[in-house]
């Protein structure tokens, strides 16, 4: 099979079909972004990587860090985190309190904004300086010291974040937020502002088709059953009330942002990153999604 | 690897623990079960079979019929199926009806009771003979024509589905069942009440482990496709409201009963099913979880 | 004050008005009903009685049924009743089975369907023949035996009453409906499907402003203290989710029908009916809400 | 009719009643209240006045401050305030925000947290000086300029107040709060640390039972109407999810504390206030509740 030919193939059918959805517009700097862009990188283990379209410009992956810092934090305090944020699917929307309310706090799982929270809590008490450590994290498995957050989109966020600062409080008022409510938020929007390319994305998440291991500067990252349950988890919950439709679609283990981000992985073999802004619905890419449907049906590669 | 001496290890490491959870009670027949049953039956594509313990005794699959009343009307029906039943995690027990209301009489999924209700009315229109139809196609891909419904299960269900005849005038209420309610639902009650071995299950299931194709007398029973997308739909669904725990520990699409029984496919592999009537707190059997999380750990075998 | 001076103003005034809402339309017999019907009817303890527009026209009193059901199940079993069924507003749509679900099947109060359903149950235990009985205890209050059920309307809404049912079945998952759901059910419609004038209705609940006891002919239908009680739930529950509407605008204890009628009782004085058989988006009738809003503006007759 | 008679013998009986509940202790300042304390005190439109037990010590009157805070508002903007806040009953405890979610941040009445935080809002927006203000406002109305805000019970309810803090953000992330959240919600701290004896309390609220006007020195606190509609409120949604049995068991219309303190009125004739500091299951006092309950049996007053 022609890793190549399958993918520049899916991403030309995809490209020329009307962008439907529209760009996120809760903060300006997402919003203005130019809603034609579209890139796509795969990087394998043992068939090389491979990019198209816009794959090596930097975009906002918001909720794709929630994989990265519960991996972070997984790593740090392993099991013990599943005490405070569990692994099944919600069920209803990505900000949703009203699980929480009948869960006493515990989120349904780490991709949840509440979820998410309480990672960035946890991460928040262990880390010696959060936000360095968090994105020195980051760079060292990614191999890319250029990779860094955006202040300017941090800070819209914080501006505009009152949901989440309710998500917060309201986490707080179940005992599951041990530190101050506005400090862990900013690190949460901190760690929603990172910005990278398709190329990054992909690099960075190879480990988790790797069992857990770096491929270039071979190093464990989790073990291979943390690897084997973030993968689980990512299947089950990676695209808020879309992931049924998604393992349904597409059958690999992924995670969405709202910045137009996808990254999907194929365990043992690659992972792969693709950008276009429009959002469906659901809040995932529309396009993204309609690439990855097209990929893994021309490659029969899925899990499943 | 030797698949035999893995399975008896974790067999016999998991039936020397204390057996915690509790029969179904909800109807005499389930109570009755001797709660010290277990039995495996592993049925591989490539490498033989084996079974141990009650593997060859019959039980009550009950929920597990659910993907098989599904496949059989994805098979006639297609992807229409799709607009009357969803596809995503419902993230409530499995009995609820407060989704429902908010998504206008469109069940979650087809392994929740209402989404099961509703394909069991898509079948009774489009079968000649719905009861015995059903059980022909069942018989046929197990190649066991002494599989059979049990009369006094199905009949002790009908006294007491109080809740599913709820679940089945609701649905009715939003026009998402089209025959007569209580004839659906005795159609339903049916369907669950199919008796088999683990060995029979295996078998049965090993389609979906074969891209849809039945292996000993090779016939389609669902294309490529559709076999990987009821695989994703275990996998996201199978487990009631502990879907994503069984992604997170075990890795494999499956599907378990009240009866106690429980089906996991691995995509390539093999299909393996387990029965221990004793249910843990989300309705799942408490030893055929503990048993597939042994079980895949030793062989390593996940799909993440 | 001029009780016939201010009724005729407050008529015609809206009368003229333009008739927003909307017929019940979910069987037949309701929606074929002449929209420009308007009637209104008092019945006062001391200063006689008083009819304008269609008074003396019968219609399907519809939900208004389930005050008189509830006072006569008060009367036979006492404050027993009250195990079965709560005296709390709803807060959510009249026929939800959410709250149903988190309150173990005890619904909210005895006007909601659900209510309404368990009443018609106890009753059916009780009373000798229940349809002939009931029919008996309003015509007797009334002092009319013209009073009937009409079977028509009885029939059509037991074709189309799927959600009842499965509020029927669902209150009987929780062993809260003692007797054949569908026997109770059909109970329960024929009680709904109650005809009479709104003459007929001021008279019939002028024992709800005396204390319990009937006018003209004196007996005791309900203790004083029950009186006062169905009084206070009319008033916190009459409305669906409009009953805080209704005593902030009107200011008394009421009930409404889906058939357009509406009784309301000023306790110490009078009973007052009205109809017009458009229904505002709460499912109460739009004129009569706004004449009685403009009566106790008129009269300044209010409890508050 | 003897009032002092009634109200001293209702105390008696109620006073030797083994007290069952338990007392707020979400903070420390409620929770070291002596639970004996027991008071009561009537001041009437015509029939004077009248106080037994702990009739003249202060307490934290908490949420009865919502009373006073919606009238200011509502004297204010009049029936604007009516887009910002609804007036039906809630079905739900006190703090939930699983109601605003579906109502798009429109809390449902005033007397719930959210509702008050809304009405709060406006305040603040209104007001030159609000806390200096709203304290005028009151002790203008009860004629009594010791009556103040606790500092320490304020300071606590902020340091804990996270369930508070997250529905004021929440109620910003629809829209429906206009100013900083956390200002907003210190005024509305302050507001619920209002301090007044049973005394003060009954003859503040004398003019909701005086169609709006002040008695002693007579000046409009609110219209005729303004005041009837407060006085629906508070039966229809004034104790939370008791609401219903308060009107049931009581039959007036009042607005209970977790200090203790309930206050009641009889619309024409009299306003009365109790407190005793342990609290039923529902948040309420009980034996204010349990007090009220017999001087209404006796008194046979109530407003059905």
């Amino acid at each position: 099979m022609n890793l190549e030919a399958i993918i520049t193939a899916a991403y030309q059918k995809t490209k020329i079909q009307k962008g439907k959805g529209a760009l996120a517009d809760y903060i300006p700097e997402l919003a203005n972004i130019d809603p034609s862009k579209f890139g796509v990188h795969i990087t394998t283990l043992n068939e090389g990587s491979f990019g198209i379209g816009d794959s090596e410009e930097k975009f906002s992956i918001q909720s794709i860090s929630k994989v990265l810092s519960v991996c972070l934090a997984y790593s740090i305090e392993g099991e013990a985190i599943w005490k405070r944020v569990g692994v099944e699917p919600s069920g209803t929307a990505f900000n949703s309190l009203v699980q929480l309310e009948s869960d006493n706090g515990i989120p349904r799982n780490p991709f949840v904004n509440a979820g998410a929270i309480v990672v960035a809590d946890i991460l928040y008490s262990v880390l010696e300086n959060p936000k360095k450590d968090f994105l020195e994290f980051v760079r060292s498995i990614s191999g890319n010291d250029t990779i860094d957050y955006s202040a300017k989109i941090a800070a819209s966020e914080m501006d505009v974040g009152y949901r989440n600062a309710a998500l917060c409080y309201f986490l707080k008022s179940f005992g599951n937020i041990k530190n101050e409510a506005l400090d862990v938020l900013q690190f949460y929007f901190d760690m929603c502002s990172l910005e990278m390319s398709c190329k990054d994305l992909s690099r960075l998440f190879l480990f988790l088709a790797n069992e857990g291991t770096r491929v270039l500067v071979p190093s464990q990252v989790l073990t291979k059953s943390q690897a084997k349950r973030i993968n689980a988890l990512m299947q089950t919950c990676g695209f808020y009330d879309e992931s049924g439709e998604f393992a349904f679609e597409v059958g690999l283990p992924g995670k969405s942002g709202v910045g137009g981000g996808i990254i999907a992985v194929h365990p043992g073999h690659y992972a792969i990153a693709v950008w276009s802004p429009k959002l469906n619905k659901k809040g995932n890419s529309y396009k993204g999604v309609k690439f990855l449907e097209e990929f893994t049906t021309q490659s029969q590669f899925s899990i499943f």
